[in-house]
């Protein structure tokens, strides 16, 4: 195998390579990326087991030929070669060393086998469809932070994407939740992806993927099975194993009667929050809304450093309901504004019930926030 | 006490009494601020115990008196205000909560009393001296990162400040060193400094005093005793412990007769180092230098990894003196190279004995480095 190639355009598919490539080193070859050109092309593979991504790149190859070597120092290495720099890549096949050069440097790195390089097959992939970039990227980005970590309930640590029935007709949502909270985003249905099965794509599988779509085109391919999940962004194919479990019914604790609706400006509710928590330092942060007509006061109180409140009256808040007191965590009010551009509508029903907020300007995201004794 | 100030001024200067007050919490007055208005004045103070900082705050006094707060709370409360925001701060005396306002926010802050405060005296200086503050910037910057963090060596933690005979007459002189490289850096004595004795200035004041620096006006004034120093950089002042100790005759571990000089720019050369030690992923990264007439070959091994080289040539090396072969560690390198403009001079005797580096353009900065075997 032997190849010439621009730094740039290689350090960026060893950039996504690595990320995937496994890092705790437990089976060595996983932390290795698979260089292989066949027929005068080059790929990139790397694979964690749960994940793998393939990644073609230009280069100008004289011959064909594969072999594995360590994706960190590869990528360490490229990263630190000047800008511009032309990088060739040379390794005689089986054992023998990869030659790394590059004006007057030059690495021989150790390999391993490509035999002993597991592949993951992504099978038969039955449902498939185009989905827009940035389509795609606003699904991920408002509702992964709901994602739960705990992996006792392993069927929660991912995005339950779908296709469902919406106000509008045929939608394809997206679902996480850590029966703290709830995200539920959706978009039209894409041609296509009508009778595709309710899949849960891990949170490493959507970091990844999020991550690609920083640099994609307008659209992507996601192709998809009862256990698999095939994401074509650009040049890389991404694929991942699906988490087998069942997403609860969520549709059962969205409230659908709340009647007490405040609306008030994203940025003045998020900048009252953290100054009214930032009296407490405990992870936990309560603050509690009190609600009059047309008057929100934030408040919070720690039993070592004191009290704080903001008032937020007429003008900022539009609220015509009965008064309410209801407390929430201020790490799980900020995860949901973080997601609002402008106006923050909430939905409340009393201060034990569950609280539904939208985004005024965006009916295609709903959040689910639980309440907390304060 | 009562007072207001203006949101910008106040968190200025709480960032840098927040910085000194202590952290871990195991005296819980140490974590606070004293806040105090005397005569219409107000200045903060907070202390942990070694170093002590006052600042003199603008405000708009109304009624004098003092109390001490949470500093860490209290910055985060006033970081978090809007820009702009007047910010007022009222206390009745005694045990009283701390009340602040600003707009419609209010917080009302558990405070400790000022009796159990401590107060770290200076005693008497009788050594006091004007220093500008980007001579002083230099001193610190490329000295710093020679302080040892042995705890058992603890004369070696800090920067050892002190008055010596240079080449070009009486010097200020910083030095630091960990045992295996050292940084000398030296200014012309300034007036008043002549007499002072040499002292330790502990890690952590040097950052505090770096910090200050960034905002610093043309002049500092440092004032010191056998036991204290006091640095006055505009309207703060911080009063330090020395370190109680000898610090070593370091003259005598800086060789005089190293003749095999090798000079090369500083960007060719880290650059090279970073690539070469990219094979390894030690902590301790060894990178052997071989050199013949000007022709300088960076190389690293890894035992896992493979090889690496680079070699740096005429035009971009220049070296005239007989062959050698001999090993540094790579950050300890790039620790030197970091605090070099253009052009970096080395000065090698053989591949055991310690080298000497220096910036080609300032002759007041001088290193020297150990080897290591490779």
């Amino acid at each position: 195998m032997k190849f010439k190639a621009d730094r740039a355009t290689l350090l960026k598919a060893l950039a996504h390579i690595q990320s995937v490539a496994e890092k705790r080193n437990t089976i060595p070859i996983l932390a290795n990326v698979l260089i292989a050109v066949q027929g005068g092309k080059l790929t990139l593979t790397a694979t964690d087991m749960e994940i793998a991504i393939v990644e073609e790149v230009a280069a100008t190859s004289s011959r064909d030929g594969s072999t594995t070597a360590p994706a960190s120092v590869l990528f360490e290495i490229v990263r630190k070669l000047p800008d511009g720099a032309e990088v060739e890549l040379d390794q005689a096949g089986g054992d023998a060393p990869l030659a790394l050069r590059a004006g007057r440097y030059a690495t021989s790195l150790n390999v391993l086998g490509v035999d002993d390089f597991p592949s993951m097959t992504a099978g038969t992939l039955p449902h498939r469809f185009m989905i827009g970039s940035g389509v795609l990227r606003g699904l991920i980005d408002r509702s992964r932070f709901a994602i739960s970590t705990e992996e006792t309930r392993y069927y929660l640590n991912g995005i339950y994407l779908h296709p469902a029935k919406g106000d509008t007709g045929d939608m394809l949502r997206a679902v996480a939740t850590d029966g703290h909270r709830l995200a539920r985003v959706e978009t039209e249905l894409p041609a296509g992806a009508a009778g595709m099965p309710g899949v849960i794509v891990p949170r490493k599988t959507v970091g990844e993927v999020r991550k690609l779509l920083d640099e994609a085109g307008e659209q992507v391919e996601i192709a998809l099975s009862d256990t698999r999940i095939q994401f074509t962004i650009g040049t890389v194919m991404l694929t991942s194993k699906l988490i087998d479990g069942t997403f609860p019914e969520y549709e059962r604790v969205i409230p659908r009667d709340n009647d007490k609706i405040l609306r008030v400006g994203k940025k003045d509710f998020s900048d009252a929050v953290a100054r009214v928590s930032a009296i407490s330092q405990e992870r936990s942060r309560p603050v509690k809304l009190t609600l009059e007509r047309h008057l929100l006061t934030l408040s919070a109180a720690s039993a070592d450093q004191g009290t704080a409140k903001e008032e937020l009256d007429e003008g900022r808040v539009s609220y015509d309901s009965g008064p309410i007191e209801i407390g929430f965590q201020a790490r799980y009010l900020n995860d949901i504004t973080d997601q609002i551009e402008k106006d923050v509508e909430f939905a409340f029903s009393d201060s034990a019930a569950p609280t539904v907020v939208r985004d005024v300007d965006s009916p295609s995201a709903l959040y689910v926030l639980m309440p907390m004794r304060v």
